[in-house]
C-alpha cells in the first residue's frame, strides 16, 4: 500500500478503488479532532507554562492545522469551495505563527551543539563530538575557545530575543478573535465536514496524483546529479556573496519539501489510518526538513557576524560556523538524493 | 604489469624474475641523469627568471632526488651504507628547500582561487565557479565582499613574504658548498652507482614488498570507515578548538602519502620504464596531495585570522574560507578511500 502508485488509469480491481470522498471527509473529521484536543491541552499547560508539555501541544497543533490546510489544497474540488478559500490562510497563519518560536529554539540548539562540535568539546556530560544528539536543553557553553564562546553568547543573545518576540506573538494570536474564528470552523470541521455536491462518491485519487505530479516536475528540476556527487561543494559557493540575502539556490529545496509534505498527506488520505510507514520518502523529508534547518542556521550565524562591534575571533568563529552549516545543507540534499533515488526504484 | 603483486613467494617463472639491483643501478643512474640535466636549466633559466622555465626546473630536480632519496631508504641493503646514509639526508634537505617557494605560491593560488569561488564570482575572464581549474596565475581580486578582498590581501601578503623569504633561501642553498657537495656526489652517481658487494645478482622485490607493507600497515590504521562516510564532518570537527598547532588528525594521512611515494618509486625500480600507470594508485596519491594542500591552506586562512587588528568581516570571511579547506581536506579523504577500495580490488 505504502508504496501503491497514484494512477487513476489502473484497472478497478482492488480494494483501492473503495476510496472516495468519504476516506477525505473521514480523514479531515480525524485531524480536526486532533486539533482540537491539542488546543485543549495548549490552553490547560500554556499559562503555567510547563515548557515540554505546552511546545507539544502546539507541534500537535501545527501538525493538524498543515494537513488539513494541505488537504484542502490537494482536494480543492471536494470542498465547498469558498469555505475552503477562507479556510486556508487562516491555518496557514495559524500554524506560521505557532512555529516560529520552536524554530528559534532548535536554530539556537543547532547552532551551539555545531560550535561544540566544531571546538572537540561535549555540550552535555558524558557525550562527546554529538553531531545532532536527542538534547534535551540548551546546551551549556563550557570548553569553547574565546572566539566559540564569545560567538554563541552573541546567537543566543540574538535568538533568545527573537524566540520571546515569538512567544508573545503565538500567545497574542491564540487569544485574537482570527483564532477563534479558525478554531469555530475547525470545530466544525470535526463534526461535519463541508463536501461539495457528489464529493462523497468521486474518487479522489485523480487529485493525489496530480499533487504527486506537482512533486515529480520539481523534484526532476533540482540539480540532483549534482547533489549525488559527495562534496560538490555548491552549497557554499555563495557564501562570501555581497548578497545578504537567503542563498536564492535553496529555495527549489525549500519548494520540493512543501510538495513532498502535500503529496505525503494525500497518501495518508488515501491510505487510511494504519497504513505502513514509506520509509525513503519519509527519510527524504526529514533531509529536506534538515535542508532547511542547517539553511536557516546558516543564515543566522552570517546575520551575527554582521553585529557591529563584534571582536574578530567572534567573527571568525561565525565564519567557520555558517560554511559548517552550509556543508550541512550539502549534505541534506545528498541524503535526499540519495533515498528518492531508493523512493523512485522502490515505486513499481 | 602496473597491478602485479610484490609477493616475494611467487614461483620463478615470468619475466618478473629477470629483476635483479642492475635495474635498481639504471633507475638510480637515470634519475641522476635527471637530475642533473634540470640543475643544468635550472642554472641556465636561474637568475634571467623566466619564472616558469625556472619553476619546471625546481620542479625537475626535486622530483630527480625524492625518488633517488626514496630508493636509497627502500633498497638500503643494495647500496654502499655509508655513502647511502651521508647522501640521504643531503638529498631530503635540498628537495625540502627547493619545495617552499612553490608551496607557498600554491597555497596562496588555492585560497584565492577558493575565496572566488566562495564569493561566486570568476577570477579569471571567461570561467565561472572553477574549483580547482589549471591557473595561468595568481587570480585578480575583483567582485570580492569586502570581507573577501581584505581577507585575500591579507593572504596574499602574508603568503608573498613567506614566499619571498623561501626564493632567497633557496638560491642561498643553490650557491652553497653543501649543495656542490650533493651535486658532485649525484653526478657520481649518474656514472657509476656504488652498488654493495653482490647487490647486482640480488632480487630487490623483498624490499619492495616490505614498503609494500609499511604502506598497508599505515593504511589499515586509517579510518576509512568514516572517510568513506560522505560528508561525516570529521575534519572540521577541532576547527575551533584551542591548539594552535595544525590539525593532529591529519598526521597519520601525510605519513601514508609519504608511504605511498616509497611504494610508487619501489615499484618503477621493479617495474623498469615505459610500465603503465597505475591509475588507482596515482588517484590515490593524488588525493593525499590535496589533503596535505587543504589541510596547510586551511592553518594558513586560521594563522591569518590571529594577524592583530583585522575588521570583523575579514575574520569571518577566513572562518568561512577556513572551513572551506577543512572540507575539502574531508573530500580528499573521501576520495582516497574511494580510489584506494579500487586499488585493492584491482589488485589480484
Amino acid at each position: 500500500m505504502a508504496q501503491q502508485h497514484l494512477d487513476p488509469t489502473d484497472p478497478p480491481a482492488t480494494a483501492v478503488m473503495a476510496v472516495t470522498g468519504e476516506a477525505l471527509g473521514a480523514y479531515l473529521s480525524a485531524r480536526a479532532t486532533e486539533f482540537l484536543r491539542a488546543l485543549r491541552l495548549h490552553r490547560e499547560t500554556g499559562a503555567a507554562a510547563g515548557a515540554h508539555e505546552s511546545a507539544d501541544a502546539a507541534r500537535a497543533l501545527r501538525r493538524a492545522a498543515r494537513r488539513i490546510s494541505g488537504s484542502l489544497h490537494t482536494f480543492r474540488p471536494f470542498l465547498d469551495t469558498d469555505w475552503s478559500e477562507e479556510m486556508r490562510p487562516e491555518l496557514a497563519w495559524l500554524s506560521g505563527t505557532l512555529a516560529m518560536e520552536h524554530a528559534y529554539e532548535a536554530r539556537l540548539e543547532r547552532l551551539l551543539l555545531a560550535l561544540h562540535r566544531l571546538s572537540g568539546s561535549s555540550p552535555f556530560p558524558g557525550q562527546s563530538g554529538e553531531r545532532t544528539g536527542p538534547a534535551t536543553g540548551t546546551p551549556e557553553r563550557g570548553n569553547l575557545t574565546v572566539g566559540a564562546a564569545k560567538a554563541g553568547a552573541l546567537l543566543e543573545r540574538q535568538l533568545t530575543l527573537a524566540r520571546t518576540r515569538a512567544h508573545s506573538t503565538a500567545l497574542q494570536a491564540l487569544g485574537s478573535s482570527r483564532f477563534h474564528a479558525v478554531a469555530d470552523k475547525v470545530a466544525l470541521l470535526a463534526s461535519e465536514v463541508p463536501l461539495a455536491p457528489a464529493a462523497a462518491a468521486t474518487d479522489p485519487r485523480p487529485q493525489a496524483a496530480a499533487a504527486e505530479e506537482r512533486l515529480l516536475a520539481a523534484i526532476a528540476a533540482l540539480p540532483l546529479v549534482t547533489a549525488g556527487l559527495p562534496y560538490n561543494a555548491e552549497a557554499l559557493i555563495h557564501g562570501l556573496s555581497p548578497d545578504p540575502s537567503p542563498h536564492p539556490q535553496d529555495g527549489p529545496w525549500h519548494q520540493v519539501r512543501l510538495l513532498l509534505r502535500l503529496h505525503r498527506y494525500a497518501r495518508e488520505v488515501l491510505d487510511g489510518p494504519g497504513a505502513p510507514v514509506d520509509v525513503p520518502l519519509l527519510t527524504a523529508g526529514q533531509a529536506l526538513n534538515r535542508h532547511r534547518d542547517a539553511s536557516e542556521a546558516a543564515a543566522a550565524a552570517a546575520q551575527a557576524a554582521r553585529t557591529p562591534r563584534i571582536a574578530p575571533a567572534t567573527a571568525y568563529a561565525l565564519g567557520v560556523l555558517h560554511a559548517d552549516q552550509r556543508h550541512e545543507v550539502e549534505a541534506a540534499r545528498y541524503t535526499f538524493q540519495q533515498s528518492w533515488q531508493q523512493e523512485a526504484v522502490g515505486a513499481p
